[in-house]
């Protein structure tokens, strides 16, 4: 028998310091052309309250700026950067299969010099990487959550939202 | 520093060890018609050589029968059982992202009465659920791997590739 379903608070508490603390999601996509899905492992950094880079992303259907965001960096040529650039949509699975955090959100792409003061350094200190140093063109995607869920194992399944159209759930 | 890259060998016995033992993977879809990605944790059986089910599936696009499959079940009408009869195609990732098996491949629906003897048995026995005592109507989906990467660190993404167009680099 799995543990209690955790209560809304305990799930919002998880979730926060889990992405707080993970350095590595798996980061689905998909071809908008083809349909074709897509999935690798990424590092990413999680941004509490992230600002708004140098250059302001156009409104049209963005997620509002000031919100949680969680900032992956890829080659710009690869196709999980080809895909998150064509089709602005990201589903992002964070934990292991039996405590899994599901975060579907809308992507910008920038580049390094878009981001703000120090986020640059924050993301090579947490990934082990910096993408500004590889060969390869880097973009950084941040992700803004739309929706957030969690769970573990099937008695969790119900009650899994935290968040729901860029709002926690369970507030402050 | 990461240990040295395996070898090709090495990689293939691996990702057999793994996928013999390991209960759950990554299943990433995504909607044909509007390109959105999906992804959830779904348990599954590997199969080193899987039998055709009752009825032959169709022969347009579909890998060879009698190669190695990998199996899930969820509900029909959950939102990867929707994308998988729509698209036929999956990504899968197994192991955890600092030791992962990729698996793109083509995928197969069939009613549980469609399965080879046995074959619900050692999902359920596997899964440590069974689809066919479910309230809801859940379909299980063979996938037929027509490329399999491996690889632990960056230092291992050259050569990766375990399996291309369904066959294994590695004979035997």
């Amino acid at each position: 028998m799995p543990p209690p379903a955790r209560t809304p608070e305990q799930r919002k508490r998880d979730v926060l310091d889990r992405l707080g603390r993970d350095v590595d999601a798996w980061v689905a996509t998909a071809d908008p052309s083809t349909g074709a899905p897509y999935m690798v492992p990424l590092s990413f950094l999680w941004e509490a309250t992230s600002s708004s880079g140098a250059h302001p992303p156009p409104s049209e259907g963005r997620a509002p700026l000031g919100g949680p965001s969680l900032l992956v960096a890829t080659p710009s040529a690869s196709v999980t950067g080809r895909n998150l650039r064509a089709s602005g949509v990201v589903r992002v699975g964070v934990g292991d299969t039996r405590d899994v955090i599901m975060i579907d959100g809308l992507v910008e792409a920038l580049e390094a010099a878009e981001l703000p003061g120090g986020t640059a350094e924050a993301f090579a200190a947490k990934a082990g990487f910096d993408p500004r140093s590889q060969a390869e063109h880097y973009l950084y995607f941040r992700v803004r959550p739309s929706r957030i869920q969690a769970w573990r194992e099937v008695n969790e399944l119900r009650g899994r939202d935290v968040m729901r159209d860029g709002d926690w759930l369970v507030p402050g």
